[in-house]
């Protein structure tokens, strides 16, 4: 029997959520219209929980404000971040899904040379669905692209590849500048569309922006934690580079410990949409503190290498958690705090997470359209 | 006082030698003629000496074949291959310049999408006078680019880069794969020009390719020797690779060995020219035999760390010869003749490039046009 034609145009249509955090009404929505209709959203309303989010027709979401993180979580509710887009993975918590895409509501389609319009989705789509090589640079990028291979040298034994984790995809307009930087450079903008994914080799270190994102949830859902930020927190514009850090430094140690070499792998990068945002002073006092926080557990973090007793992600990112309390604590006390919300973080995890919890009812959020 | 235009058009001209291995007449060099005019070219002639290598008028060059290798390095010559384009590190050997630029006889000048002819060599010399930045991983890619800088999270501490040591060139048409891949595929072309530059993480291995190579011979010049290939051996096609691998080694170590840290530093990687090569049957025999070997010292070669009592790359180098012949000869004996060989490379190295011969007459090739 032929594919229906949804599964054509629509790959993972079942096995894929998109979260969005916001604050406002999601009429950006529309221009991505014929990407994420037929996939599942789950919007995380940030802010006022009164505020009613308006979610253009057609598209099948659930939403979660603040009131329903709190009635879903109870005491657990304190590790997701308020006042912050950190407060999208809570949206990776609640998914059942296999593969998740998250995305912010200041992004709109972007166009390549030619002037077509970018399925960014479907581009993280493919990520996801073919190996990444981290062991070995490949002269020629992606070798599971169409026309491309592994060039002269590259060694036999490494061209399977390992499973993607991540799927980083960038964007043209806008860069993603820090405060300072941005000061001093207000006018400059990406225009230049590089067609090429690679795979960021095992063992460094990349700067994670959540704004235009998928990730195996099955591989690495657990390290996909974005951290205490915004309300009440001493950083913010953080989330993203902190679950990266750590993400990326469980996947650096897939070697090491080999039981875990199928489940969390790498990560691969691509251009593919269009930013529009602005920074708020706030966003710009929190960033330059984030900024100093930073440049001190940089050089920490590499070698937070769980031991070989951990068998699961989630025993791996306890014992990251505990290292975190231990060594950073005091560069700044904010890393203890940090620290007990990320176990309290893969508590919530297994609590939602767990395969009692999957035979029972979903948990829900409220259904729009 | 206004520069002469030569300076604007031909940077580095006092600075840089080109450097082609050739069995042929130069014809080639026509089509990169408003490129290469301005700098000194040293040919290294491979095969029989008795034949005539014709070069087009115009072009400030020396020759040398292999009776002048004899002449030149006596029974040292040893390392130097015959009948394999390996032999272009005698070049590297003889020149006196900063930097090195080398390139096959068989390779043309590509075309951007524009339809603009690309100047492999100016980008290969820009690349080599800004930094790299193999600490982290910058999602713009290179930050030094007009209108490209760091991303948020790229911490300030790295932001000065480091100098770059090899500027690797990649290439349009006919892509660099090994022989079984190329008779799997014989028709597959590179037909995609990807407008990026981008450091090779550090730690992290790649297939350097000598076809269309820079480097910056006082940083880098003693780790580049190209290894025993061609007559005589049992593996080809691995010139290039082998000092890649080297080369990429120590400079992984140039952060734990801090007095190198100024001294040998990482690789940068961009597109430019078009390769119009066939590969014979001979080649394609040592080049599974080479694979093969490949396979075995990908795992070993990035653990030859050399102590810290090596102070100059030489000291490094022969270093790691002695790690080649001790955890490579049991997996073939041809690793003792190359460890050796090694060892002469360095010396033949230190013979031409110390403050004596440098004060003494230069050794001459045979002077052409």
């Amino acid at each position: 029997m032929a594919q229906p034609s949804s599964h054509v145009t629509a790959p993972l249509k079942d096995e894929l959520d998109i979260v969005i955090p916001t604050i406002r009404n999601l009429d950006f929505l529309e221009q991505w219209r014929p990407f994420f209709q037929p996939y599942h959203l789950i919007i995380v309303q940030d802010g006022d929980p009164s505020k009613n989010i308006l979610v253009p027709d057609g598209f099948d979401c659930e939403l979660y404000n603040r009131n329903d993180v709190n009635r879903v979580l109870g005491p657990k509710s304190s590790c997701i971040s308020f006042k912050d887009s950190a407060c999208r993975c809570f949206g990776f918590l609640v998914s059942k899904k296999k593969y998740i895409f998250t995305i912010d509501d200041d992004c709109f389609v972007g166009k390549n040379p030619s002037g077509k319009e970018i399925n960014a989705l479907a581009q993280h789509i493919q990520n996801l669905l073919t190996p990444s090589t981290p062991f070995f640079f490949n002269t020629l990028y992606d070798p599971f692209r169409e026309g491309v291979d592994f060039v002269r040298g590259y060694p036999f034994s490494l061209r399977g590849g390992v499973p993607t984790a991540i799927s980083h995809g960038l964007w043209l307009n806008i860069p993603d500048y820090d405060a300072p930087t941005q000061l001093v450079k207000p006018l400059e903008r990406n225009t230049r569309y590089v067609d090429a994914v690679l795979t960021i080799p095992k063992g460094t270190l990349f700067p994670m922006c959540g704004m235009n994102l998928a990730f195996d949830r099955e591989l690495i859902g657990p390290a996909m934690y974005f951290g205490l930020m915004g309300d009440g927190q001493p950083i913010g514009r953080y989330d993203d580079m902190w679950a990266g850090w750590c993400a990326k430094n469980l996947t650096a140690i897939s070697c090491a410990n080999s039981h875990l070499i199928d489940k969390i792998e790498e990560t691969e990068t691509h251009d593919g949409i269009q930013w529009q945002g602005e920074q708020s002073i706030r966003e710009f006092e929190e960033g330059i503190q984030g900024h100093i926080l930073a440049g001190r557990h940089h050089p920490i973090l590499p070698i937070c290498c769980p031991s070989k007793r951990c068998t699961t992600l989630q025993q791996c990112y306890l014992e990251l958690s505990k290292l975190v309390k231990e060594k950073l604590s005091p560069v700044d006390p904010y890393f203890n705090k940090l620290g007990d919300a990320m176990v309290t973080w893969i508590e919530a995890w297994d609590l939602l997470n767990s395969p009692a919890q999957e035979a029972a009812a979903p948990v829900d959020g409220v259904k729009k359209n």
